[in-house]
């Protein structure tokens, strides 16, 4: 027999045969062994052009299997240098992310358990994990008890789930039955947020039919946080116009500067007009574990609903979106459908994640949660959540200091905005020069930032949050960015 | 210093500490292989009661952190006893699915390299291998060139995106800008699909704003499947009342039974109301690689979306939902938005993923998907499908020529619709006995089917997909279930 031909047995062994399967184990052990040590070797931003990597792959897919060590050899040969390293101790862009280890174990043992955790039944550990996973994070962000939690793949699902969960908390519009089209009974739908919510909520609103331009952007103070008064004024000129006032998103860490909407206030003007409060903290809710940045989450327990990312800032690998509401019962009435062939005897004594949002296959993403929870500890995970709040802090520090150099807004967890504008430059040339350091940066492989617009002029965003990114890394962006500006 | 001192100095090891991690990476490779070699040694459904899992995780989050080898004993020791074990070579409920070693090793690479290919420019290599592995599948599923592929998450969330590309294919509507709440001039919008449709279609009817009253439940035939004659004279009749057809979600691989819509006839009468058509192949797309099988996607090409899931019949672990539409143009018209913080450079000059859909953040799904291709080969995934078609047909001739056993339903694909129903029982008492006939095979933890209802009658259900299933275990879940009859 020649050396593939047992692959073709397929029936022999239909899965890998196991002296492979063990020497691939082993190999992937190794090869993340190493990348979570040493992930730096790699440029951060990947220097390849369009198609470059496409034109490597094969037209057609293989007629015969081939061997796990050659594909293994082309992930690494053909795959990595397209490969923008998030977990690179130099990813500033965006939102910072950590595969952790234990992230990265719990995601090898989810797949080769396999779970859907679609009912209790059918995995009734991940069920309950994550009700309780999800609860030591509630306790951990110190909001009180009353919240249900359960976990979705994105923010922006979860954002879609909590506007709709609204929606079905005026059960007198009768949408789930009947839909808004062809109704002359409903007015326009509203949803309000801030002029720097993030751009998941618009799409929400789009998705569920209530219309791009009934997403109202709130304008944002000196500091961008939702202006509460103005807030107020556009729910009450609606009203009067006979448009229905159905949710508000504030948002805790608005993507661009990291603003924080003041939800206390907020809270009190949806209460007037008894509209739902989802709160996005998807980036910086973590914040509120470090005992001193608990008011980071002032408010938000009379708030209606809430996500925070533990993809984002808590170390966990995509995807781990937590999702609370206090009001579990709307968001079940909004999505709950059991046909036959998902009933099961326990059904009304038991959480099934499936009546909680769109999706019915559900990962086992509780394990990972869980497991990274206890492998840092709260301590542990403060610990980590201050000192990348500390960098940033620092970061900002050399910034303000610098000459030619500006913050263009306040500093806030561990993201901060900045720009060049030396003395004499004009605002339109500024930007121009800021986006040529941006991609001389970006091109060096050691740092990887983003940029944002702010009042209409380009501002350049370093965010801190992979757990490996160490002040000497931050001080090398630092020393690339003024290099690229003395480039001009 | 005490053992998990050096655990406290988090900020000398941000993550966990070499020698430590090297552990822990050997263990769960060495746990995962024995998993992968000898699952049949759990139960296949979890024994536990609701409560059991969740009473022995403490209520609080642990302050200190722990070590990884203490965790991963508690993964073993409280978890696993609370897994239904879907990677189990006795699995049959449901859609039975496969975490096959090339997509455990893949998504333990993925969780390392942590992507979020929401841009290209965030990792091209996961956005060109995606074009590249969904292209490859599209090949492999006889489908001609101009389908456009993007993996999601799940079929539900995939056959969404659809019904909003639907709504978006009608531009004279407005209703991505408008919405359709408040509107006068809209008038109802109608999705008709098959009384044996999956439960996903009416969430996401739901979920757009459409109204669960505009999901039309089209009867199906005999065999359970859609008429198009009344499918046809449902959408007559819409139009007559001045509602409008939007879309038609045709399924190849009903969950009850497998039957397929003929699509053929389906997409003729959607060209004469202009109504887009979505195929729901998520089960049993996959049979279209096995070569005698290619007609079970006869029509599609003629269709605007499909969802084949991989992570179903394709031996790829959760999550990966392909999605094909030949009219990408409009899938985007309805999901892009980009706010400056996501402009690149080269945006008009690739495909940016998050363009597609709700969702921002996407794993790099492709290398599980690219990775399980190239590890069985098209001929090695044919020679694994027609086995389990082949068990499936062998089960259902035992059932067929037992006594007091009949098919419910013609058997398709891998799936065996079937009851129990001796001479003399009444129908009512023959339902009791089926529910107790399952429950009983179920206890016994060596095999795990599910159930459904046709004409109203409690029907039993086998379904063959796990890669590690092989004739005995189809032939002890018969011994089990006959036992079980016996047993009265």
């Amino acid at each position: 027999m020649t050396g593939l031909g047992r692959y073709y047995r397929a029936m022999d062994t239909p899965d890998i045969p196991a002296r492979d399967r063990r020497a691939a184990l082993d190999r992937v052990a190794t090869w993340i062994d190493r990348y979570l040590d040493d992930s730096e070797r790699f440029p951060v931003l990947s220097p390849v052009k369009p198609g470059q990597i496409a034109a490597q792959i094969p037209d057609r897919p293989p007629e015969a299997p081939e061997p796990l060590p050659r594909i293994l050899d082309d992930f690494e040969r053909l795959l990595l240098p397209g490969i923008t390293h998030w977990n690179h101790p130099g990813f500033f862009a965006y939102f910072a992310t950590t595969g952790s280890t234990p992230g990265v174990l719990a995601e090898s043992l989810m797949a080769a358990l396999n779970v859907n955790a679609m009912l209790w039944k059918t995995s009734p550990a991940a069920t309950e994990l994550e009700q309780r996973a999800v609860d030591w994070l509630r306790q951990m962000l110190g909001l009180g008890a009353g919240w249900f939690g359960v976990i979705n793949d994105t923010a922006s699902v979860t954002t879609m789930l909590a506007l709709a969960a609204a929606r079905e908390a005026r059960p007198e519009l009768d949408i789930r039955r009947r839909g808004m089209a062809g109704r002359a009974d409903l007015p326009s739908l509203r949803v309000y947020c801030s002029e720097h919510a993030h751009s998941s909520v618009d799409k929400a609103v789009i998705t569920l039919g209530l219309g791009h331009e009934n997403c109202v952007h709130v304008p944002g103070d000196d500091a961008f946080r939702m202006r509460p008064d103005r807030l107020d004024a556009m729910m009450a000129a609606d009203v009067e116009a006979g448009r229905l006032p159905l949710a508000i998103v504030a948002t805790v860490g608005t993507t661009s500067t990291g603003s924080v909407d003041p939800v206390p206030a907020i809270v009190d003007v949806a209460a007037r007009f008894g509209a739902w409060v989802h709160v996005d903290a998807s980036y910086a809710g973590p914040a509120a574990i470090v005992p001193e940045c608990r008011e980071t989450l002032a408010g938000v327990d009379r708030a209606d609903s809430l996500v925070v990312n533990p993809h984002k800032w808590l170390f966990t690998p995509q995807d781990c979106s937590a999702m609370f509401t206090r009001r579990p019962e709307v968001l079940k009435r909004a999505f709950s459908l059991v046909p036959e062939y998902l009933v099961t005897g326990e059904q009304d004594a038991v959480v099934n994640l499936m009546d909680y949002g769109v999706q019915l296959g559900r990962r086992f993403r509780a394990l990972k949660l869980w497991m990274v929870i206890r492998a840092f500890g709260v301590s542990g995970i403060a610990d980590r959540l201050r000192n990348h709040m500390e960098l940033a802090r620092r970061f900002a520090s050399w910034v303000e200091t610098e000459p030619g150099w500006v913050l263009a807004a306040p500093r806030m967890f561990s993201l901060v905005c900045f720009r060049h504008a030396p003395p004499g430059l004009s605002d339109d040339a500024a930007d121009a020069l800021n986006q040529r350091i941006l991609d001389r940066v970006n091109d060096s492989g050691r740092a990887y930032l983003s940029h944002t617009k702010l009042r209409g002029r380009f501002v350049l965003r370093l965010a801190i949050g992979n757990l490996r990114t160490e002040e000497r890394h931050v001080a090398e962006a630092w020393q690339l960015l003024r290099e690229a500006a003395q480039a001009g």
